[in-house]
């Protein structure tokens, strides 16, 4: 059997999605699609929009066979550590090639505009560092870096932000030499941060977000746009737990963590880094709202992004000291869930996998999914008092999703 | 002049302490009268019913001359360092007496039992030690070790709450070496933790409380046992601010801070000890009040009042080290309020105080005083997030009350 991997969020599944996942299985005439998937936190620095169950769900009701979570360690952070974590788990369950979309579409330029910067690595990476000295954002420096690099070659534009994600994951395979072939697909009209809608029934995440968001959480400005099981089970985790998770829901909990936290306990946080922990302090004690605070925060060094990946890590109380010791690579895979198909490839090279398989976590006890589980409980504290308590005793409780 | 000082919490200010009032400063031939309150978290280790505030305006309002605040590292602490704290600021504050109300009522019995227990003191370390190891809590330990050293001479009871804070009242005193008069009034009727009203007029502060959350924040069952101040300062409170505060507002906040902090950093924290950080994590997981989570971690070791102040010190991130930094004797003066003799009071003998008057909180630096100012942060999160937001700033804004 022949597997291909994907790397996605799924906040939520759409129709861009489907479109991936068939392009994907036919480019590698794969047997089956195997995704890793975000837990609870995504690389934004932001709370699904609903668990990783439901997302799971949707996953393998349109098209996707194994479902792997993307830890916490990996799935919260920058394109580069985020790739490393992603293609390490893919290799380790025996993908044999894996498909990401791209603006660029073209899978010879990426492998070209790596082996590029690996040779010219040291001039690169010398100006970075002489862009981030006039104040801009690192991936603002890494873009400018890469146009002041002239070359003949055919190079993938890196002010794209899955082009960016591919290079990642090109990168990390050539390190981790790994075998899997690597493929893109042009990704169709929509760009990943676009918030109005592009197409008739293609549309980002970003606005299918926005438009759910704005109409109070009902569904039917999105339904064109996503699958009916992404459309019912939206509607379905409505009903189960309220409302959907954003950044606000955490705000009165981050607040109440920075205002009796220390500047020293906050210096410990990963990511808390040149001081900007008093600044978060002076902030909490003014901003109502958490866009009020993101707002205060925000300067031109550090992106929106990164803002909200050192908030997501105060309010996951997650250490320096607990992110250096997990290292580049993951070191297990969760399975969130399966179809028939999936069962079966697992059933049949699982003596293969060069990670431990985890169907039930209490059989698990590296402290490493430690992460994952605190994230969990922590993502369940955006619900109100009621329904908090299914999501907060479920990382035990649940099974991997089957779904025939 | 000549000033008569008592120790408080008035939660809330009921007849009972008027009555206090006008016995301490007729047995004292006092001019005025200076309380030292407990800030917005008491020696139980619970929230105040309202803010430090609306209860020195109650105390202003039915006797009192000066208001002093009780820090949080002695007001939320065992009977001995909560009385050391307090009678510190009294002896720097240059009062001629103190009168507290007792079960006994006899000052003689206090002063023979110190003494007494003085000079048996090594006896009666070992009697306590011996009880504590058949399991039971330490209050109880004391009780029952006293009960076993036979005397001729007049003791007091240490088995009511009252005697037990007057006994540590003249303790201080003496090892303070101070040279503050001590008097007592035998309080009338209602026992410190009654539940239940007790006569036509004076009720516990207990009583009280819980006759206001069963009638759900409605005053009218207590109005005949408070004054009328009282009565019309807590509507005003319900009007500005939504609720009174209770553990279980806080609830969420102690379970979001207990589920992503690790065993290691709870048992920093100033009371956590023999490991019963695993049961607190344990209990938070599924415990959906904070009524609930105490009757899962409630042994016959630890009494209510222990765990409370645990849970409140876990709150607040209050650690170990912080606490013992502080020391046994309060650093300033923190002032709340003021009458017009109070304010003479203040102007005439400031000079001579032993510990700096703190009027406004801006001009003092000792990082003593962080404790207070976190605590009062921490208190706003009782509160929806539409009404927190006065109260989580005024401990920088509000000048100290002045009633004429």
């Amino acid at each position: 059997m022949k597997a291909v991997g994907v790397i996605v969020e799924y906040n939520p599944f759409h129709n861009g999605h489907a479109y991936h996942l068939q392009a994907a299985k036919e480019s590698a005439q794969a047997n089956l699609v195997i995704a890793v998937m975000s837990g609870n936190f995504l690389q934004r620095g932001e709370p699904a929009l609903v668990s990783k169950w439901y997302r799971t769900k949707m996953a393998l009701l349109n098209g996707v066979d194994i479902v792997i979570e993307l830890p916490y360690q990996f799935a919260t952070q920058k394109a580069e550590t985020f790739a490393n974590g992603a293609i390490s788990i893919l290799d380790a369950i025996g993908c044999h090639s894996i498909c990401f979309g791209s603006e660029s579409g073209d899978i010879h330029s990426f492998l070209q505009t790596v082996n590029f910067l690996d040779s010219h690595k040291e001039l690169f990476d010398e100006n970075i560092k002489k862009n981030i000295k006039t104040g801009v954002s690192y991936p603002k420096a890494l873009s400018l870096s890469f146009q002041s690099l002239s070359s003949t070659e055919n190079l993938v534009g890196l002010d794209k932000p899955n082009n960016i994600l591919g290079f990642h994951y090109l990168k990390a395979l050539k390190h981790q030499k790994s075998s899997i072939v690597p493929l893109t697909v042009k990704r169709k009209n929509a760009d990943y941060h676009d918030e109005h809608f592009a197409t008739e029934t293609i549309a980002s995440a970003t606005s299918i977000r926005k438009a759910l968001f704005a109409s109070n959480e009902n569904n039917s400005p999105i339904e064109q746009y996503v699958p009916d099981a992404t459309s019912r089970l939206l509607k379905e985790y409505l009903s189960d737990y309220g409302h959907f998770h954003e950044w606000e829901n955490y705000w009165s909990y981050l607040r109440f963590r920075l205002l009796h936290s220390s500047p020293d306990e906050l210096r410990e946080i990963y990511e808390v880094e040149e001081g900007i922990e008093h600044r978060l302090i002076a902030a909490a004690l003014d901003a109502v709202t958490f866009k009020e605070f993101m707002q205060k925060i925000k300067t031109k060094r550090y992106t929106w992004t990164r803002l909200q990946r050192i908030c997501l890590h105060i309010l996951t109380n997650t250490k320096k000291a607990e992110m250096k010791r997990s290292g580049d690579k993951a070191a297990y895979l969760r399975l969130l869930g399966m179809t028939g198909i999936g069962k079966e490839y697992l059933n049949k090279y699982k003596s293969q996998f060069t990670l431990p398989l985890i169907s039930k976590l209490s059989a698990y006890k590296e402290r490493d999914i430690l992460l994952d589980i605190k994230a969990s409980r922590i993502y369940a504290f955006g619900l109100g008092n009621q329904t908090r308590e299914k999501l907060l005793n479920q990382e035990y409780k649940q099974p991997p999703i089957y779904v025939e």
